[in-house]
């Protein structure tokens, strides 16, 4: 057996995201999960006592009135996961932050502060922000043009992790005795002049006990996985099947090897569904029930929009063939969905209808079975390399407990699951290397 | 007697900020004490024990090798009062961010979170940012000048309190029965397009029980003056006298009254130095001891530059005139301490060092004494209006503990001071109304 373990995260979607809009009729739930500190304290210390690696918190900073109950009020993701800094003793807290509206400056001193609170849990999700409607809130008129935002995004990780490598990690002596506090050779400033950003620095911040934060970084188009092999200790992903996980599982590998990284330092987590049963069967008809009780054709169809910059679809006539105007969007747009939506319409002569339906089957893999079911398929995906392992998503409070003491039990069985928490710290626990630092 | 209390908030130096470089040597402080998060939990739950309405977090962004101990190596202000939030129960938190570097929308959403995280506790203490080096680290050559500075203060208040109000206060309905999340018709989107901001809105987060965070402002010029009176909840002030501190307070109440407000609702808040001994002269040889413990010439000069923008003061002769150079810097910046401490070389004819002597008397009001003494000195100042209450520096932990286990007492038998919170929101204890929202 090797040694090699499956990684677990937890990605709440609080009160209901996409294609989850009725969640929170779940009497379960409480019906203001999203903004309810008690109630993400309460799942942190579930995921905590299941042993998972990590609380994953997604992000967005822009609705409208059709936008999911999760997007309409939801805690920020670094102000929550300080709160569950201290609540907390081993998970790691993985908070979303958008390079395209944020001073790398802030972002650097928000992270590295969590981190130290955590005593060295932090991690950092890298986005660009999809939704065009973002722009508005932060002064500009349309959001910057796809190669721009990836551009950014690299440039602002690096100003970030070099804001990180500010102090030596002996840097600060505070010896009594002499008097003296620090050693101001050890202090270094960045001094980064580059063509998004121009940081002076140094860092107010000493390094943590993992050194800097982890990157996490999801992104399906070319741009975002070449980004995630260049800077993500972990990728986030979908992966529909096995045999696409597999795929996508050698390709970051080998794109992380290209640009001259240790594969095994760059983990795949993709996001997974699981629907626990007392049989197979159950199960089945639990995912079927949640499904249809979560989604009227309405609502997906407002939602189907959202890869499409939120594009209106309710203007169409729905049993006509897929609308040559949204065709155009895709062509010209750097929404991976809509492009992977709008091939297939055009394959297979699809009407709006059908196209709807049909996209409603690109979610995440759903893990739906008995407990021993859904710890065989976990098991079987992680020995094949389709995955490190999985961020689950916490919908059904319900739900989440089945999987925390059914399921997780058998995958330590299975002998792929600690029994304890290697570490300390999230890159211990991930069995990820401490970055150097400036010598 | 009047109902009218006093109001206390613990105003953090860490490990050392200015004129306070060597308090690390304090061997009952954690050496580590600016980013120890257990010490800051500790701080925040003595000062919740006396009943202390709020700690305040300061703030700075720009570090040079010479910067006080507590600048080098700080927690950002929000990353910590969350984690403070679910570590207390009644304490308000109030932390610094500046509107020259960070975009409304984040503001209003960090600020919104923690004060849904800490249900209804949160204060904002709004501030440009002083040093002019900070701007190197936001991509800026230069800092915003003086005017632009206060414009953007004033407009970037506005936005956030604008996001503030984008849900009405019942426009969640949360009804399982009719499935009915939200009501439409109470989101409202801000579309502000001003002189330096332009946000859309709406903010994706509902109102705290406290309606909004309690807005702090700090500021000793006119345009400072100007701005804390028309737009504080409470204004932090430096009194270095009874008289001072009446005058400053009478100011302030008018300025609230000429643009509308009712004075009641503006509080004056200085920070104060406190000293306790076993008795008065145990007091003063303590406060002695402290100060020459702290500073040695050397750092004097390096921080007496920090009010002329970290100039570099050690290039002059020390017993020679003021230098001419700093002289001119005073009369063309924004400085006030600078314009302050040049006008008083100027008009006494001292020398360099006597000026950076003199500067040293430029600190906030002390109060020195016995217990009795402490007590009966921050009544006086309380009914003599000259304050609504006091924001206290805690320096030395054994003179915090003496303060809140000897003074606390002796204010609360004189009636100035609560017996138990009147509330559970910061607003609620402050005796500040709850803003109205739109309708």
């Amino acid at each position: 057996m090797s040694t090699r373990q499956l990684k677990l995260g937890a990605l709440t979607m609080g009160v209901g995201g996409p294609g989850r809009h009725n969640l929170w009729l779940d009497p379960e739930l409480p019906a203001d999960a999203s903004v309810n500190i008690d109630w993400y304290i309460d799942i942190a210390r579930q995921a905590e006592a299941a042993l998972f690696d990590l609380i994953f918190i997604v992000d967005s900073q822009f609705i409208t009135p059709g936008s999911p109950p999760h997007y309409l009020n939801r805690l920020e993701p670094l102000t929550l996961l300080s709160a569950l800094a201290v609540s907390t003793r081993h998970i790691g807290l993985v908070g979303t932050l958008t390079t395209s509206y944020n001073e790398p400056f802030n972002v650097a001193r928000r992270l590295a502060s969590l981190d130290l609170i955590s005593k060295g849990r932090a991690g950092w999700n890298v986005v660009t922000s999809g939704d065009a409607g973002t722009a508005g809130n932060y002064g500009r008129d349309e959001h910057y043009d796809y190669d721009t935002r990836y551009g950014r995004a690299r440039e602002h990780v690096q100003v970030v992790q070099g804001l990180w490598q500010s102090w030596e990690d002996d840097a600060f002596v505070r010896d009594r005795a002499s008097g003296r506090y620090f050693d101001p050779a050890k202090l270094h400033a960045l001094n980064h002049k580059g063509e998004h950003f121009s940081v002076v620095g140094p860092l107010n911040l000493q390094r943590s006990p993992q050194g800097q934060p982890v990157i996490f970084q999801a992104g399906d188009s070319e741009q975002g996985r070449e980004l995630g092999a260049a800077i993500a200790d972990v990728v986030f992903t979908h992966a529909p099947s096995l045999e696409q996980g597999q795929a996508f599982y050698r390709e970051i590998k080998e794109r992380a090897l290209r640009q001259g990284r240790d594969p095994e330092q760059v983990l795949v987590l993709p996001g997974a569904e699981v629907f626990v049963g007392d049989s197979d069967e159950q199960a089945r008809e639990l995912e079927r029930h949640y499904h249809a009780a979560d989604h009227s054709f309405e609502q997906a169809l407002l939602e189907f929009g959202r890869s499409f910059g939120w594009h209106d679809f309710s203007q169409y006539e729905l049993d006509a063939p897929f609308p040559a105007q949204a065709l155009e969007f895709a062509r010209s747009s750097f929404f991976t969905v809509a492009k992977r939506i709008t091939d297939r319409a055009v394959s297979e002569g699809l009407s709006l209808r059908q196209a709807v339906q049909a996209s409603r089957q690109l979610r995440p893999g759903a893990f739906v079975g008995s407990a021993e079911t859904v710890a065989a398929k976990m098991s079987e995906w992680f020995e094949a390399r389709a995955v490190d392992g999985f961020n689950i998503y916490i919908g059904h409070p319900g739900q989440f407990r089945r999987f925390t003491e059914e399921v997780v039990p058998l995958l330590q069985e299975r002998g792929v699951y600690r029994r304890e928490y290697p570490g300390s710290t999230l890159r211990e626990n991930l069995g990820l290397r401490i970055p150097r630092n400036l010598r």
